[in-house]
C-alpha cells in the first residue's frame, strides 16, 4: 500500500506523543512492504502563534491530500485568553466540518494488565470491548437554537434535536460494517419511548440493518438504561451507534472502564476522504516537554488509522499485540504506574517498537 | 402533627411493600405522638380492572386532600397488550402532571452493609452520599416536536429541549433548601459549553444561589464529565440538580453504586401540595404475591415523606437508623442475599419495626 499521512501534533505533549507513533507506522511500512510518506502540518496554538488561524489553509491541503491524518492534541495556557480572537479548539472544530467527519469512532478496551486502576470491579471490566459510533456533526449540538425574553420578564431557551434519514443511515453503515469484523452485534442507544427524533433514529437503524446487514445482530436499548449497563455489564457491548449527545455523555462514562485515559485512542471518519485519528487525552500542558508523556493512546490511535483507513488489519493488530506486550511486562509511563517506577516518553515507544519488530 | 397520607399500593409487590411501610409510619405516630390517617387509592392495572382508567377520579381527590402520597408501583405482563386503551403507566403521568409535581428527588446512598454488591470498587462507593434533584416536567421530552418527508423522500425528526426561568428557579429552590439541611453544596450539571438553553440554566442557577443561598457552595459540571465523575469520585457530590434528560441519565446511572436497586426511594415534588414517594423498583410481575419482595426501599420512601413532606426530620432519621441496624445483623431479602439465607417481606417489615421501638 502506499498513502500519504498527515501528522498534525499540536501543542503541548501533542508533539512527543505524535514523534513516537511516527516511528511506529515507519516501521510498520519498512516490515509490511507499504510506502507510507508523512506530511507535517500546523493546528491548534502553534498555528495560530505562527499564522493566525487555529487551522491554516496550507494544513487543510495537506490533509485533503493524504489518507489519513494523525493528531497528536491542541490547546495550553498561552492560548487561552477569553477575549483572544481565535482559539486552538477552533482548529478541531473546523478540520472535523471540512473535511465532513460525522463519526466518532471510540474503542473502549480494558487492557488486562491495567484493570486494577479502573473504578469498577475486575470481574466486571476485564475484557470489555466496545467499539462505540458517536454521530458528531447533527443533533442537539447543532439544531436551531435561541432565547427571548418574555413579556414577564423571564427568559426561555432551547436548542433542538434534528435528524435527517440520511444523517442516521450513514453512521450505521459505518458500524455494521465494523460489526462484521467483531462480533457481529450492533446495539442503537435511543430514547424512542419518548422522543420523536429517536424514532425516526430507531426506524431508520432497523432498515438499514434489516437491508443491508442481516447477518449482524441488533438490539436497541435506552439511553438511560445504558448508562445503567455501562457500569453494571460492560461485556454485554460489542458495536454501539448513537446519536451526538448520548454518544458525548456514553464515551465519557465509557472512558473510565479501562482505569486508564492514557490508552484510549478515537477516530472521526467521514463518507470518503481521509480520517483523522488521535488519543482522547488533551496536550497536558503541566507535563509537556518533560518527556513524560503516554504515547500509548496515540501509538494505538495509529493502529486505528491502519485498520479504518488503510484497511490494514494485521498492521494493525500487530501494533496492539505489541502495546499488550510491553504492559504485560510491567512497563509503565507515570500517568500508569500508580507511584511505581516509569519509563520515560521515548523509553515506551522504544519498548513498543521493539515488541513490535520482534512478533 | 396531624397528616393524611394517602396510600397507592398499585400492581404486583407495590401492595406486599407499601402494607410494611404503612405499619412503620403507624409505628411514627404512635411513638411520636402524631395523628396520621392512612386513605387508599388505586392507580395502574388494577384501577383500570376497576374502573377503566390507570388514575380514577376517586383517587386524585384523596391526594388532593392529603399531605403526601406513597406509592407501591404499577404495571404487569396483564396491561402490556400494546393495542389497550390505557397502560398502568399512564396513571403515573397524570399523577404528576395533575399535581405538578416538577422535582423528582433522588437519594443515592450506598448502605456499608451492601457495597460489595456494587459493579464499583468498595472504596469508590463507601460513603456515597449523593441528593439528586432532576426538573421533571420540562426540557426536551416536553418541548415541540415532529416530523416531516422531504421533497426527495428522506424524513426529518425533532424534540426541543426547552426551559423558562421559572421553571429552573423553583427545582434550583428546593435544591438550595435541601442542601442547608445536608453539607451546603449543590452542584448543577448542564451543558452550557454548547446549548443555549444549559446557558440560561446555568445563569439562573448562579443568580438564585447566589441572592437565596448565598450559605450554599456551588459549582457546575458538564453532563458528559458528571457521567466520569459519578464513577470516579462520586463522594464529592452532595446535592446535584440538573434538567429532565441530563437527570433521567444520571439518576440511573447513580441507582447501579449502591449495588442493590431494592433500596432506592424516590420523592417528585411540588411547588405546595402533597409529594409523591416511591420505591424506584417496579412491581416485578414475576415475584408478586410471593411475600418475598424487599420492602426496604418503600420504608425508605417512607422516611423521604416524613422529611420532605411533613417535615419531621427526627422521624425520618429514625427509620433509617433502623434499617441500617437490620442489615448491619446480617437481615437479607431474596434480592440482596446473594444466595444466602432470606428473610420474608413481612419479617423484613417487622425487623425494621422492631429495631425502630428499640431505640
Ligand atoms: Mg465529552
Ligand atoms: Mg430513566
Amino acid at each position: 500500500v502506499r498513502a500519504q499521512i498527515a501528522l498534525l501534533p499540536g501543542d503541548g505533549i501533542g508533539v512527543e506523543v505524535v514523534a513516537e507513533a511516527e516511528k511506529l507506522l515507519q516501521a510498520v511500512a519498512k516490515k509490511f512492504g507499504h510506502e507510507f510518506s508523512f506530511v507535517r502540518g500546523l493546528i491548534g496554538g502553534c498555528a495560530i502563534d505562527a499564522t493566525g488561524e487555529a487551522l491554516p489553509d496550507e494544513t487543510l491541503s495537506i490533509c485533503r491530500a493524504s489518507q489519513a491524518i494523525l493528531l497528536g492534541a491542541v490547546g495550553g495556557p498561552k492560548w487561552d485568553n477569553p477575549s483572544a480572537k481565535t482559539r486552538p479548539e477552533a482548529g478541531l472544530l473546523k478540520i472535523r466540518k471540512e473535511l465532513g467527519l460525522f463519526a466518532n469512532v471510540r474503542p473502549i478496551k480494558a487492557s488486562p494488565y491495567l484493570v486494577q486502576a479502573s473504578p469498577l470491579k475486575t470481574e466486571i471490566v476485564a475484557g470489555v470491548d466496545i467499539l462505540f459510533f458517536r454521530e458528531l456533526t447533527g443533533g442537539l449540538y447543532f439544531g436551531e437554537s435561541g432565547r427571548k425574553t418574555n413579556p414577564d420578564g423571564s427568559e426561555t431557551a432551547f436548542n433542538t434535536m434534528i435528524y435527517s434519514t440520511y444523517e442516521i443511515e450513514r453512521i450505521v453503515r459505518l458500524a455494521g460494517q465494523a460489526a462484521r469484523g467483531r462480533r457481529k452485534k450492533v446495539t442503537s442507544v435511543d430514547k424512542a419511548n419518548v422522543l420523536e427524533v429517536s424514532r425516526l433514529w430507531r426506524q431508520t437503524f432497523d432498515r438499514v440493518m434489516q437491508a443491508e446487514f442481516p447477518d449482524v445482530q441488533t438490539e436497541h436499548v435506552l439511553i438511560d438504561a445504558m448508562a445503567m449497563h455501562l457500569i453494571s455489564k460492560p461485556k454485554n457491548f460489542d458495536v454501539v451507534v448513537t446519536e451526538n449527545l448520548f454518544g458525548d455523555i456514553l464515551t465519557d462514562e465509557g472512558s473510565m472502564l479501562p482505569g486508564s485515559m492514557g490508552l484510549l485512542p478515537s477516530a472521526s471518519l467521514g463518507a470518503d476522504g481521509p480520517g483523522l485519528y488521535e488519543p482522547i487525552h488533551g496536550s497536558a500542558p503541566d507535563i509537556a516537554g518533560k518527556g513524560i508523556a503516554n504515547p500509548l493512546a496515540t501509538i494505538l490511535a495509529a493502529a486505528m488509522l491502519l485498520r479504518h483507513s488503510l484497511h490494514l488489519e494485521t498492521e494493525a493488530v500487530a501494533i496492539e499485540k505489541a502495546v499488550d506486550h510491553v504492559l504485560s511486562r510491567g512497563h509503565r509511563t507515570a500517568d500508569i504506574a500508580g507511584g511505581g517506577p516509569a519509563v520515560s516518553t521515548v523509553r515506551m515507544g522504544e519498548l513498543v517498537l521493539e515488541a513490535f519488530l520482534a512478533v
